[in-house]
Order: C-alpha cells, then sequence, then structure tokens
C-alpha cells in the first residue's frame, strides 16, 4: 500500500509561524514521526510540500501514474481559493483525505468554506499536529 | 480514561435509512464493535442516542456531572439547526469531536455548516461508519 | 389503507390561537371530520399531535415500523426549522404530504421556505381546515 | 358553479416533454379527464392552455367578465417570472388554485419560488397529473 | 410634436382593479382627458395598452419609424420583469418617461426595482391618474 | 397579577458555565432574589426552566389555561432557532418580556437576531443577572 | 396655499459642482424661476437649503407648526442615507414630493434606493433643473 | 451619582408624530416624569435633545468631561445610521443604555439593527414611554 | 441536415438599434450572408424573428414536429427573463447553440446570467454579426 | 500651495479615545506637528476638525471658493456613512487623501468599505498618527 | 497570421480525467488534429500547457513580445479563480477566445461565472474537444 | 536597516500594459528611482518581482531568514485572490505595507476587498508609481 502525503503553502514555516496556533514542531519532525508510523503500518509513504499550486498540481497527477493508493492532503491557504487542485484530485480518482491542524469551522469565515473537501473521501480538521497520523491510520483502516 | 459517544436525531433508523448512503450495520453493531475498540485503548466508554435535542442537552450536561474526559458526538440533522446543542458543549467546555458518517461537504448546501463544530476541539467527516472508531482512538491518542 | 396524521407544535391550541387566521375549530373537531372522511374512504386513520420535534421523529419512525402505506403531515412552526424532521421522512421513504392551513407563500419571508416539502410527495396550502380532508383524498387517489 | 382551467407556457408538449418527469399523458388526455370529473361534480367546466403570457392574462380578465367562480392555474414557466400575471389575479379578485404536477419545492432553486402563489387562495404541488381533479374537487369543496 | 403615451399589462382593468388603491376611474376616462391635456398643449396624441410584452415592444418600435419626439410609458408588471422592453427603449434611443400610479419605492420589494427606468429620461411615481397629465406637461416643457 | 418566568435551555448550567461571561450565581440563587423582588411587589411568581423546545411551549400554552398576566423569557439559545416558542407567544397573545443577561447586540452574528423578539412586548438585554428583576419590575408597572 | 422647497447637501454648489451632469444654473437661478412660477400659480412660496442634517429635519418640523400644506425635498445625498430625514417626513404627516435633477436608476448602485422616497407623496426623478417646477405644478394639482 | 438622557431625532415632535405609535405625551412631559423619578432615587439627572448628530456626539464627549456615571440614549432614526454616535460612544467608555419606546425587532428590516447597541451596556426596547424609567431604575441598580 | 435559426426580441432594430454596438448591418443582410452559408454547407436553413416570447416558444416546438435537426437562438434579452424558452428548449429535447453578437459576460450583471444556456449544447459569445456563421459551421461539424 | 486637513467625528477626543488603539497623543499635538512638517515643505496649512458632517461638507465647499490645491481628510465614523461628504468631495474637485490611523481593512466590516474613498485621489491607512505627516509629504510630492 | 493556444491546469490529464465528460481522446491528439487545421487555413500555430497560473502569465506576455495576431485560451480551474490571468490578457490587449469543452453555464455555481471571459474577445463553451477548430476557424475568420 | 520591495504578476509590463491607467515608466524605472531614494535614506534594499504566486510566497519566506526589517509589496492581481500571500505574511510577521499606484477602492468591485491587506501594518493607494518611494519613506519613518 502506497500513501502520499502533500503539504500545501507556508507549511514549511511550520514551528516558525504563529506557533501558538500551530506548535513548535517542524515539518521535519512531523513527516519523521509519520515515517515511524507507517512503518508500523507496513505502508510505503513519501511526502512532499510545496508553495507552488501548480507543483501540488502536478504531484498529484504523479500519484495517479506512479499508482499510490491513496492521498492526505493539506492544502493549507489553497483550501479556499484552488479549483485547480480541486480538479487535479477529480481528476485521478483516488482516495483523499483533507486535513488541517486546526479546527477550520472556528476561524475566519473565508477559511470555513473548502473548495477541495467535496471532491475528498474525508476531511479531519483539528488535533494539531497529530492530525497527520491520525489521517494515516484511518486511511489504511478504510483502504483495507 | 471515560468517553461519551453521542448520537442524534435518526441514528436509530442506520441500516433502515438510506442503506446506499449510510451502510447496512445498525447502530447497535456500530456501538458493539466500539466497546471492542474501547476494551482494546483501555477506556471506559458510555453510548447514547435520542431522537430530541433537549436529551441530548441533558446528556451533555450530565458528562460534566459524571466528569467524563471527552465527547464524541453525531448530532445528524441537529448539526445544521441546534444552536442548543452549541452552547451545551461550550458550556461543559469538554474536549469534543464532531463526527459524520459522510462528507457532508459535498452534500446540499444547508448541511455543509456546522453551528457545532466551531466550539468543538475537532471535526471528522467521512469513512462511514469506520467514523466512530476513528474519532475514539484520535481522542484518546489527544487526551494522552 | 393505513394512514398517519401528524400535526406539529401549536396545532393544539387550534380554536384559540388567533381565530381569523385559523378559524374556530379545535384539533379534535377537525380530527373527527378526519374520522368520518376515512371512514367513507375505506381507509384506517391515526392521528397524533406533539409540540415535541423529537416525538414527531420518533412516530414518523414509528409509521415505517406499523407498516403505513402514507403519511399527512402539518409541521407548523417546525417546517421551517427541523432537518431533524425532513431527513426522518426520508429516513422511513413512505408517501408523505405536507399541509398547511394558510397560504403560506402570501406570510412572512421565513414561512415561505420548508425545510421538509423537498422530501415529500407533495405540498397542499391553502382551504383552511378543510387542507387535510382534501389531502387524504388525494394520498388515497394517488395510492390507488 | 363555473370553474376556468388555465395551463401555461409548454403544457401542449405533455407526452412529449421529458416524459419521465411528467408522465406519458397529453394534455388533452388530462382535460377529457377532468370534464368526466366536472359532470360528477355537477360543475360547467372551461379549459384553456397558451403559450403566451398576454394571452393568460387576457383570458384571467375575461373569467372576471364572464362570472367564472374561481380559477386553477398551472403557469408552467411563467410561474418564476411573470409579475403580470400576479397582479391579473389580484385585479380580478377571484379564488384561484396554483397548481404543480412535479413537487416544485424539490426541483432547482429558481422553480422554488412562485410569484403567483402569494396572490391565490391555494396551492397544490405533486400527484402528477392527478393534481388537476384534486384541485377541482378541492376549489369546488372550497366554494359551497 | 407627436407623443405616444403606453400602458402595459392589466391597465386595460383599471376601475375594476383594487379601486382603493388605483381609482374608481377607467382607463378610458384617463386617456380622454390626456387628449384634453395634449390639445391645450398643441401637441398630437396617441395612446395605446396592450397586456402583451411583444406588443409593446413592436408599439416602441413603430414609435421610431413614424417620427415621434417622444414616449410616456406605464409599463406596470413589466416594470420589473422586462428586459425586452428596457432594450426596445434604448434601441428607438427616444425620450421617455416612465410613470407610475402609486408610488412603486413604498410597496413590495420586488416593485421597487425598475428594469426599465435606468434607460428613460425620467421617473414620475405617485399621485394617482394624474400622473399622465403631470408626466405630458413635463414632456413637452422638456422637449420645447 | 400572576408572572411565569421561563428559562430556556442550558441556563440550568448558570454558575457552571463560562462564569467570565455569566456570572457566578447559579439559577436557583437568580429565581430566590426574584421570589424576594415578587414578594415586594406582591405580584404571585412560577418560575420554569428546561432544555426541551417542546417543553417550553407546553408551559407556555399553560400560561393560557391558568390565567397568567404575563410572561418573561429568556429563551436563550431557542432565541436564535424556535420558530415554534414564537408562535406560541403569539397563540397565548399575553404580554411577554424577552430578557437576555449579555448584550446580544455585541455578540456572535447569529446571537443578533431573535425570532422571539418580535412577537413580544419587550425585550431587556444586558445587566447580567439582575435582568430579571429589573424585567420584572419593568412589567408590573406596564401592567398596572 | 403655502409650498416649502427644501433642497440638501451640496445643492449650493450647484453650477460649480459636476456641470456636465448638473448644469451651470446656480441654485439661486432656479429658485428665482420658482417663485415666478409658484406666483403665476398663485401659491405662496418658501425656499431652504442647508448642508446639516439636523437642519433639514427642523425645518421639516417647522412646516407643521407653521401650516405649510406640502413640501417638495431634494434631499440630495441624505436621500440614500437618512432614516432621520424619512422619520421626520412621516412625523409631520404633510404631503411631500421628492425629486432629483438626475435620473437616480440610472446611476451608483447606492444612488438607486431612497430612504425618504417610501414615506413621501410621490417620486420625480430626471428633466435637470426643471424637476422643481415640475413638482411645484404636479403638488399644486393634487392639493387642489 | 449623574446620569445623562439624550434623545435624537424627532423626538422633540413627541405627541404630534404618529401617536397611535409612540403615544400623545411630549417630550417635556415625559422629561419631567423623569425629574421625579430621579428625585426619588437620589440621583442628579440631565436631559438633551437634538436632531443634529454633530451635536449628539458633542453632548456624549461632553459627559466624559462633565464626569457623569452612565448614559440613557434614544438615538432614534440615528440608531440605525450612525457610525459618528458609536464612536463616539466607545471614546467616552461611560455605561450607556439605550432604549427605544417601540420593540423595533418588529418593525421595518432596517430598524432591526442598531449600530449603536453593539458598544453600549444594554439595550430596552418597547414599554412605550415609560422604558426611559425603566432604563433609568436598571442602570442606577446596575451602578450600585 | 435542417436548422432553424431563432432571432428573439428587437433583432429586428439591428442596424438601427447602437450601430457602435452591435454594427450597421440588418438583420435581413446577416439572414442573407447566413443562407449562403447554408448552401456551402449542404445545409436546410429556415430563419424566424419575433419579439413575441410566446411566438418563439411555439417556433421551437414547432422545430419537434418538423423534424429540425438543430437550432442556433439568439433570444436577446429573452435570455435574462425566459423560464419559458428555458423550458421550450428542454422539451424538444433538440441539440441546442446559444448566439450573442457581443460578448455578454463584459457587459452589465443581469446580461451575464444566461436562464437558457444551461439547457443548450453549447454557446457562443461575441464575434459580432459573424457568430451566426460561426455557430452554423460548428452545429454542422457536431452534428456530423 | 495651499493644504487643508479635515478631521472628521471623535478626532477631538484622540488621547481620551481608546489610546491603546489610537495612541495617547491629543489632536493639538498632531496637528502641531504637522504645522512644523508644512513649515519645513514651504507649504501654507490650514486644520479644521468638527463632529458634525454639515460643516465638514461646508469646509469642503469653502476649500473651493479659497483656492486650496489640496485637501487631507479623515472622515472617521463618517467614512462609511456619508454619501453627503463624498459628493462634496466631488463637487469641489480638488485631489484629496483620504487617510486613517488604523488599518481599517483589519477591523470590523463595517469599516472596510469607504464611501468616500472612490471619489479621493488616494486613501492612506495605519501608521496610527504618523500618517497624516505621511499623507502631507505624499500630496506635496504629487502636486508637484 | 500566428496563433497561441494555451491550455490551462490539469488539460495534460485528458483521456484519463472523467472520460465521460471530456472524452477519451488526449491533448496530444486534440494539439495534433488542430496543427492540421492551421495548416489547411494556412496560419502558424503555437501550442502550450501548464499546470502553473504564473507560466501561463508568462507565455500570455512572450504573445506580445513575439507579435502573436491572438490566443485561443482554455484556462481551466483557472477561469474561477485567477485575477492574474485576467490581468495578463488586458496588458498584452491581443484578441483573445476563452473556450471551454463542456457547456459550463449548466454545470456547478461557481463554474458558470468567468473571470477571464469580461477581458476577452469572444467566449465558446461546449461542443467537446472540436471547440478547439471551431475557435481556430472563427478567430482567423474574424481576424481576415 | 533592510527593506524588500516586492511586486506581483504582470507588474513587468509596466508601460506596456494599459499606459493610460499605469503610466508609461517601466519596472525598472521605478526601482531605479527607489534605489536613489534608498541611498538617501540611508536603507539597505531588495527588489523582486514574479509573476508566481509560489515565488512571491517564498521570497515572503526569505524575508524571514535573511532578518529584513520591513516588506513593501504590491501583489497586484494576487491582492483579490491569494490567501497564500496573506498567511505568508503573517507567517514572517514583519511589518509590511501594501501598495497601489491606482486607488482600487474606486474600480471594479472584486478589486476593491483585499485579502492581504488586513495582515499588513498599512495600506497605500494611488498616487501612480510615486507611491513606492512614498511607502518607503513612510515605512522607514514607522521603523524609526
Amino acid at each position: 500500500m502506497k500513501i502520499l502525503v502533500i503539504n500545501g503553502v507556508n507549511m514549511n514555516m511550520l514551528g516558525v509561524r504563529e506557533p501558538e496556533k500551530y506548535g513548535s514542531k517542524t515539518l521535519k519532525d512531523i513527516e519523521k514521526e509519520l515515517y515511524s508510523e507507517s512503518f508500523k503500518l507496513g505502508v510505503e509513504l513519501e511526502t512532499f510540500q510545496s508553495n507552488h499550486e501548480g507543483e501540488i498540481v502536478d504531484k498529484i497527477h504523479s500519484a495517479y501514474y506512479n499508482k499510490f493508493d491513496g492521498i492526505i492532503i493539506n492544502p493549507a491557504a489553497y483550501t479556499h481559493s484552488s479549483v485547480a487542485i480541486r480538479d487535479a484530485i477529480s481528476a485521478v480518482a483516488l482516495p483523499c483525505v483533507e486535513v488541517h491542524m486546526t479546527n477550520i469551522q472556528g476561524r475566519e469565515d473565508f477559511r470555513q468554506k473548502s473548495l477541495t473537501a467535496p471532491v475528498c473521501l474525508a476531511q479531519i480538521c483539528g488535533f494539531g499536529e497529530k492530525v497527520y497520523a491520525i489521517a494515516l491510520n484511518a486511511l489504511v483502516e478504510y483502504l483495507k
């Protein structure tokens, strides 16, 4: 089983960016823990981060050609503005779980609407940096 | 660790109600599996279902007096109309995870807005009946 | 043929409540006439009134288990606020006729939108207290 | 007692037009059955169909001069765009029942708002082609 | 100087239609007085009424070919729904005064917006049936 | 003079619920002070609290049958969602004062609109727990 | 017969202000012509201009105490923001004609809604500076 | 204890203005009764009325410099349009009670939103002219 | 292959109407060129223009009975107001291409929404009078 | 070069009003520094403050008659409600720079829309009390 | 004559992506056919596809410097979100035809509004993959 | 002191792009003048332009790591669509001044809302190409 984990724009600033909201771990720390988790689950993992909408689209396409079984994606700010990523997820037709470290329903109005979630299998919001491991377990459980 | 699992209105019709959307398992089946899961996790569980908004509010209040550590709630239709349940969750100030078996972001407009989610710790939508076990694991992980 | 007639919140105040708008007959009077009408039509009838949203949901569920052939419902104020009753009607998947004694399209803005009508077979608004007999005849005609 | 039955735009295409939605009977078939029904009820009937908004307005005016007791109207598409027909109904001040073969509350957004219903006595939506006979019986019952 | 006076849909019902709102004079009475007024002003007048949107458009076109100097129009209900009449007024590019017997700003929401007024020279609302004579005097004064 | 004081959903949590917003007094404390106040004013008082919308509707109906002279009501969360309570107040046609301990105009958007206030005699928002005594004095003054 | 003519904010800049839109005549020029017109009609006239909302309210009040028969008002920019002037017109309950030199229906969105017109007898928009004389003649005709 | 009572625009017309809505007492009558009430309460009172938004702002500022303990304000029409009065209330940071003689929640849409209430301590709507005495008692009670 | 070309309201004024926007060719000129084009393509053509919504509906119906293969339609102003023409196109279920001589997306707000386009096969906007020949070629190409 | 600096409503409370938002300097302090700055720039300066919308309009008019070269204006609360000041700025047709001490884009919704900015040359928001000197330098630079 | 054909985001997935909606041809297939078509028309063609908004902007700029005569663009998902591409088209001021393979007016709400179309010469929606050849012929015809 | 100046999408077309709106200077010209200005102010300057949203995000991040003291940014079209750039500015938490060469409040509706301004220190709109020098002076003044 092969899972792709995509982090969107500004996620490379984790640890630096508003630590009272997003915690002090860096993205590298989180990805390292996620690799351990995937090891336990016997799942092949690939992680990817980009600030470029087009590169995220390219990566989603590649998941199709490289025969991934599922995608975990935190599009970050692109969640609320990117029809392109939405259409990419539809195009590859892979089960996709959208995650957010914060509970976006309780934040600014424009963050409460996700353009990408309607074409995903599921959405998980909250739990801080643990949301990635939760999503990984859930997706693996679902794909079994 | 004590966790309360609340199912809202019409959830007692699971198995009967639109099985192509909600699956053929009954709520009893799901709760039974959830008890096994809680046993594995070493967590004390209580499940509750009601079609009455006021009874759900009462139950949330009781979680405060009975010293539960967290709540998993699927308010079902009340998600979209009940300020009362929202305020009850705020009042008891317990970590609460809102769950939905379907990805509500991809359904009718009026189902895309949750009145209760903004005062919850987290929200998980999708994964069918597995969403309860996923939420239980996630909440226990979070509370550790 | 078995038909269930449900009256929602405040309908027990008929005769007392704004008689210039709703007439001076009580709900008992109307139900009595409806039983005569059902007798003429050779139809088994049950009537029910409650001010509690949850009890109305329970009653709709019971119609499924008690093998009713159809439902006539005047949700009254719940027409405009209850996603729960809407989902209950969907869940039991019985032919349901929504009725109102007044022409709600000509009243306040918030009364012009029915949350429950979209999942009903049909809707009849107006004709005063005669709307129940009209709906009963229509539903029986439809079910033949 | 004299009743006028008006069918609006595109209703002459019944039987041809989307038969899975509107049934396979033609308007002629329906009108023929309605004449039988009126005969049973001892009511004088006139039927009329036009695709022209202005002709429908003219016909409503004529109902006033020809001393009809009531009108049954299915304005079809003009339901949602014609202030003119609305004002014509107000002008003649005759009891008018608006009918639709489908439950318009469950269709596209722009079909859920009726410009004409607020000035009618009552509205009946659904029941397929039987809606005309139901309305005729209801109106006659009301006028008694 | 040649002036065309157009009355739209339902205006032929004046005197019959809601006399407490529109007065008891018929359109014929009003037009007769308007001819006297035009005689005093030394202006050639033509009056026209139709319930058909298309006929009103045709008449506006004819004003162009017959070299009228200006138009007074009360589109009645078409004021609020007819892009066609709006475009006809633009097409002939004649000075046009829109009139209403009642003060439409104080009526229902949908009557407060005029589709046709933005392409007219001026708009006069209120004054009852005297609005026609007022508009005629004003337009003649303006054209001088 | 007989006055009924109704407190809606979650008000039984006063003292526990967000004390920085609602103060540390319990509902019992407040009701006790209100009985003293009523004693001073020579008024018969009854207090009632429920988390169930339907029970609140029932209680309002009972005020009619038990010949109360007026109602003081804090519907709490139901203020913003209950057409049912609104219609119950209209149905009994008793002078009713809506109260809120906080100034709801300064809180979340959905709390700024009251469905029930338009059918009440008056509304008082703010003053913390003193709002009940203020409303009692005001209502008694008004009924004299 | 006594008529008061009120001009609102910035109208003292006529002739200076956007002459391509409002013409090159000053307010003094227009008022002089209006006095001639009133002389012809045998009507007593008073004119008033102020840039202060409160002074315009005061002046409207004074029309009540000084027994004027009617008011012609061009509130200018206050048309779109002043509930105060609206309430003043309601308070004195005098027939009032609102005028605008331009056709406000064809200008910016926020100029298309008049707060004051709904409580006036009539509204005239367009005709440039001639609108005052037209309104004077119309109002005198109406009051006869 | 020093309290300032401010009445806004058109309030000087009380007794003249729509007496069926606002009663037949003049503002002078009401203020006289209020002075008696303040005397009973042992409170120093000052009353003020103006039709000028700017003067009301000036007066609110003066309450700061003259060390008033609280303000009772009925901004009347300015309630719905004046950001200036809102900011003045914020600027002086004194406890302020907004009052209205009618229940504004049950009137026109534009009167249901108060720009000033969100920065006030409390709001009381209804009770007719008694609302001033009620507010005075309530504010004094609050300030104790 | 038989194609029907329908031009809606005001299109008979081409050449006269705002020539800087619509060019100086008349509709006759355009139709003549279109006949040449159809001759080249070996297609049977019929052209039709009407200012009457009802006549356009009638013509669309006739296309069904006369076995046309496709329709090219410029509903002009009816594009934005006619549910009737929309339903007529659905009823006949023929491939239909909506055309506009100008790019309506760049014009007034109310012209940017087409009621008819959603039920058409395709829409072409812009290219001036050449849009008809372009649509004819495209439709023929599509039908091959 | 002559520049007029206008401060709107409540700006005389600077130093008193919410000092954590607006700083502790008074308007006098700021104006004094601005005079030094103008001296350095060799520019003639006049400053003005009023809480009265009408006086601000009058002052803007006077800038035209007194031949000022430009205006710097902080309309404060009138920014969001005053069509009158907007029209005054248009009327005098002088280059005008709108300034705000806070970044209004980041405050309440109703403060994010400026009615006056669209008719100004430029707008500067933020920088605290330094915004006046920045605007003065910028305007002088622009006028050179 | 030189024409640039730009395909936006996800168009490289044609053939893979939802083939029931977009057909089974790949973008390569379509471009090959388009080159044949351009050869027939004697036109120089360049094709370009990118998933990156910025690269599409760069390419549009390059069309200006490389002296292309026109652009055919299918921005795909960027149609609905990219002000950047809109401004790029405005900046180069070349005749641009926007195309879509499906009739976007009949799809989701957010796909019905095009940000880019208002600055294009024309828009063609529908006809499947043939839309490119149709647009090429139309643009060449237009440029002649 | 180190300041970063970022220009967004299409700004490389300055001089070419709509020169009547943006002037004839190129971005190179403007940046050269800005370097002179920074030299006078004794400030270290870096300029950057990109059409790629992701590259702009990367550059903002780099300002954090390279210890810049502030940012001047003209996101151009991305102002209205990029949540990503907004979040990048929040993430680095540097004082940021948003600039626009035109007064965006007076342009199309969709240009009046800035997604990025709410997280900036200040915003300056207008003054043409001088806006950069004005912002540089203002930011330096602020940082002192």
